[in-house]
């Protein structure tokens, strides 16, 4: 073989070793940050303060993107808005596969001991599942429900894991929770719950995997399912303070429920278009107290201290700021100013810092959380959404 | 170049190329087990189920041998008895280094955001800190106490990581907690907190970070320190069921702290040399009652539903049984056969199983979580301690 030969294998084996190189920091301190405009998802590494140079993209319409991890760090599975369930290498970092499960999905949770996505969707309505390892759908099951003696198709929405090895979603215009088996391969319906009030458009899980909670439109109650006893059905909860004189007129509107806090004894309910959070008694799952906020509240996040809770906020004059409470007294500690529109906020897994994206400002920020300094800034494309692996790790997310 | 050359040089790409094959799974569902008697770790992956033919050797006396993890879920680290911390290299699966930090170490912990070890010991008594990356000595704290004039050493116990870039540790003969600022070079101790009795000799953190209870030998009391206001000293809280007659004679003993659980709204407290556990109210420490059971406790591990208590025992006639206490209701709902000797329980992340080494039978079981069944079944040699890469996310692992 002469020199010339010799230097092409060379620099194919050259290319292959760099391919799989080891990397010099693990997966375990990576956060995946939803890039909406551009479809695409930014690395920053919190232990070596680093934004990755490469964007991971061609990831679809990312509005309301979630994404899910596999047990084994192996994957993650970030699900679009426009029904586009996308696999991400969480060791090559890139883009590992791709299915459409609909035209229009809003949530996906990952179960059957991590070899099953399941995505809720709009249109289509329905749930289809997913193989995590060959990405073939593997079953759907068509949401419909009665009206006038019609068949007609609904949305679903709010999907997750739970414990017992189960998916729980919600019917919008079904009204109804479904409970599926996740260890069976057709994934039957084992319950079907009425909401009892219409118009569910979101849903959350407890992180004990214990409470199902939806939220419904227009309404001031939400419906409460308690998972270890779903035959007993759903109760209303309402989070209306009577201290308050409301105008009934004007509905009272809720935020996302995954924007809830559970903390401490309490569970911490932002409310739309009001400036105060609400608190609910852990146990009873009655209204304690509301505590008055800067503004109008739009996350609640809670530290893994379960100490603290931190609130972003909505309105020009406030989405920049963010507030600290404190889960103990049920007050306001502190007022932090970090980057204009913050559209979301997650602590580190043993609490020393908490992640914040700040939309307008284009900015990644890594804030400390017992100092409140801004430690370290990186800049992105209109970011979102913030996923660490360590979601892998609990139940529901 | 000739054949037989060529054929060197592929072989030497070759087993490159093999050495840093992409693994066909992740680490996150990896568990390394502790070989007591052989100085190994073995590594099981409970998603695949299958046991890694190959072990990790030469780790020396892991008699009481704990596993910390870096949060970028590079490398483990294994404090074992003699004094030696050895790093596992979570990519290769291999041994990456090797410290020896004193003539007997008990425990260890990593914080400064990963970038120090800290270990426990007894010989020489104190603390050392190691650079994680280089291994490098960092700095040490020699533990003395004063005893009729004279300055004699003490050994060091029970340390942890804790909120706020701690690490914090308890003295036996000098009966004393240390708190440890992390974030410093040379490591300040900023708090030395008198323990009121005598004689610690083991010490846990709540799983928030905010409490650390120290036991003491031939006690009944244990010392309760809030880390969110040291100052404030520790309280003294009492085992004691006050309805059952005690000979004052014999002392209550106390299995190693690590063994208690914090569930629900109480802390469950497995006591030596009694067939109960002992509940404590999760607000205020106060005892709230015994749960009978078939035998002498000795761990009494959560589920991350915090639903549920498994509890293993001693003795040749209960140390093949789990009993299972729901946290709601405070009674035994089941009493699961495993294998002889159990050692170490630990649940999967999402609750779906039961991690359970049994020391007699040579073997780790798999079991479900919900349905008791055994899954699966591995042969080990002396299996002890079992450690799940998902401490790397959890405050006090």
């Amino acid at each position: 073989m002469n020199w010339k030969r010799w230097k092409a294998v060379l620099a194919v084996f050259g290319g292959l070793m760099l391919g799989c190189q080891t990397p010099s920091s693990g997966i375990g301190s990576k956060v995946f940050v939803v890039e909406r405009e551009t479809g695409s998802l930014a690395v920053y590494d919190f232990v070596e303060r680093k934004l990755l140079p490469r964007r991971i993209t061609g990831l679809g319409n990312l509005r309301h993107a979630t994404m899910i991890f596999s047990p084994d760090l192996r994957y993650g599975y970030l699900a679009s808005r426009g029904g586009q369930v996308s696999r991400i290498d969480l060791q090559k970092l890139e883009l590992d596969g791709v299915v459409f499960t609909s035209e229009n999905s809003i949530d996906n949770a990952i179960g059957g001991g991590g070899r099953v996505i399941a995505t809720a969707e709009y249109v289509p309505g329905g749930v289809t599942f997913v193989d995590a390892q060959t990405l073939e759908v593997l079953a759907r099951h068509e949401a419909t429900y009665e009206h006038e003696g019609q068949r007609l198709p609904s949305r679903v929405t709010g999907i997750v894991d739970a414990p017992g090895d189960r998916f729980v979603c919600v019917l919008i215009e079904g009204a109804e929770i479904w409970l599926i088996d996740a260890s069976k391969p057709d994934f039957p319906i084992t319950h079907r719950i009425p909401t009892d009030q219409d118009n569910p458009y979101d849903a959350m899980i407890t992180p004990d995997g214990r409470w199902y909670v939806v939220g419904h439109m227009k309404s001031d109650r939400v419906s409460v399912l308690d998972l270890t006893r779903p035959e007993a059905g759903i109760r209303n909860v309402s989070l209306r303070d009577p201290k308050i004189d409301y105008d009934r007129k004007s509905p009272v509107k809720l935020p996302h429920l995954a924007s809830w806090a559970v903390a401490g004894q309490s569970i911490f309910v932002p409310l739309v278009g009001e400036d105060r959070l609400a608190v609910l008694d852990r146990q009873s799952w009655e209204f304690k107290r509301s505590i008055p906020l800067r503004g109008h509240p739009v996350y609640a996040v809670r530290s893994p201290t379960e100490r603290e809770v931190w609130v972003s906020f909505s309105g020009e004059e406030d989405d920049a700021f963010v507030q600290v409470i404190d889960t103990e007294s049920l007050t306001v500690t502190d007022t932090i100013e970090v980057g204009r529109r913050i559209y979301h906020m997650d602590f580190t897994p043993r609490a020393s810092h908490v992640l914040i994206t700040a939309n307008e400002d284009e900015k990644l920020f890594l804030v400390n959380a017992i100092t409140h300094e801004i430690e370290d800034v990186v800049e992105l494309e209109s970011p979102s959404g913030i996923f660490g692996v360590w979601r892998a790790f609990r139940i529901g997310l």
